[in-house]
């Protein structure tokens, strides 16, 4: 798992370096602050589940390509924008300063915007399957990063900081901020690969699962982990009363909570056997993470 | 003129109501931040040059709508994010307090990125022309509103704050920040239309004439009207040593450049001939504006 993990992080590291302008293109103080977040150590794995999703329906990572990288630049907007002093107030991510400590606010927010717009300019590159064409391909991506998925997410986020959450809004919470651009990078895949509706749902069902999963076991390690470990602040959630799982039901109770979304994750892929093997892995890897 | 931009206006707000969220679906917050700016008053100009584009080219106003509004909605975005206190740290526009006066700096970000992604969500739900894919209009779009056009104005305008700005900069400034946009509005009008590659090309030279000349009479008047006709605060380009026609060649020189602008445009048309009948009215009345 650990070659195929570095050895697919390369070829999606190669096709961003593609995508992206040049650091010399005009203006280069954006084009170089893009370049500086995308490629500040992402572990890519939205983009990995896309292309290992694209497979497991008979596709071909090469194909899924424009998705996955779509998918990684609007993550990586989200991240900029979640970062800033004015929402989570962050100087580290990924062990170096956040996007607005190096460029200034402005280039900051104008970093995000303009990787959130490169993202549709990259998914409109995506070839058409016979069942899904440009136009759904698009308005999955849209809708997932919208105002009633991610953007909802970090909404609700925002107004819920220092104070009591409930279980059922932190699991919307969650369920919008990172399960849903988690979920639509596995169908984006799949839909690249002309995924039969059944195998489409079986993958939106693991990857619901496996969002929720991966931003449970995140918050469990923002608690155990070291700064140096994670690269970012590390206990930095219970310092800003943020609502996370082991600030509402506790670290073991959250434990248990990651080990039945994986579980949850992975008896999703039954029906589709043998050839989603990779995504089992990636499912097993992602729960065991320690960063 | 104004009978027609009336009726026009309406029809444009008809459709946006129909594609923006109600205010009533939550996260309640952004969806009401959403709103604000975008009903804020806004005048539809790119909007209505998209639709009179359409037309010129023997195309319908429904069939352009959705890319009159993706337009809309990415204008607004652009408008919101400048207004934030790390770029032009305005407090009035349209003379309404701007998105981050009203629901704060956290929800004014994600406002703009709301209403961004809204704009390709719209923009993919536009029809195909025999001529035009949804991959080529998602693209002209993205193109236009991206780190090389409408992000790489802001960036100038940013950094040449306080600076003396040669003539060609401050062309490259109004190009990105206002032209691209704008004339991609009228090309976006005319691919729905199935516009003829050449009546595409001269709508493309007609919009970056007419761009050019909205930013130049937009930065005369913010020398001369008050803040009360302008419904932001007059005066704040001069205040903020901000990079506009006065200030670099004075008011008579950038009226002249103005009226040159707009005649370079109606030549544009030409040989479109009276197809462009309402277009050339729209250019004159830009040119007599008063706000």
């Amino acid at each position: 798992m650990k070659d195929y993990l570095e050895s697919r992080q390369k070829l999606v590291d190669e096709a961003l370096d593609g995508f992206l302008p040049t650091a010399n293109t005009k203006p280069k103080t954006i084009h170089k602050a893009m370049r500086y977040s995308v490629f500040a150590g992402g572990k890519r794995l939205r983009p990995i589940l896309c292309l290992a999703a694209a497979e497991c329906c008979g596709g071909s990572a090469a194909t899924a390509m424009p998705l996955a990288c779509a998918v990684e630049c609007i993550h990586t907007y989200s991240l900029i924008h979640d970062d800033l002093p004015c929402m989570d107030n962050d100087d580290l991510r990924r062990g170096m300063p956040t996007s607005h400590k190096v460029f200034g606010e402005g280039i900051a927010v104008l970093a995000g915007d303009a990787l959130l717009t490169l993202g549709f300019e990259v998914a409109s590159q995506a070839a058409e399957s016979p069942r899904y064409s440009l136009r759904e391909v698009i308005r999955e991506l849209a809708v997932a990063c919208g105002s009633q998925n991610l953007i909802a997410g970090q909404v609700i986020d925002l107004e819920s900081e220092g104070r009591k959450v409930s279980l059922p809004l932190l699991r919307f919470i969650h369920e919008s901020k990172t399960a849903a651009l988690l979920r639509s990078s596995i169908r984006l895949g799949g839909m690249s690969a002309n995924a039969t509706p059944r195998d489409l749902e079986h993958l939106s069902n693991f990857g619901r699962a496996l969002g929720l999963a991966f931003q449970v076991i995140d918050d469990i390690l923002d608690v155990t982990q070291t700064s140096e470990k994670l690269g970012k602040s590390a206990g930095k959630d219970l310092a800003d009363e943020k609502a996370t799982f082991p600030a509402v039901v506790g670290l073991e109770r959250s434990r248990k909570a990651a080990k039945q979304l994986t579980d949850q994750a992975r008896l999703a892929l039954r029906p589709i056997g043998r050839r989603a093997e990779t995504l089992h892995g990636l499912a097993e890897h992602l729960l065991d993470r320690e960063y």
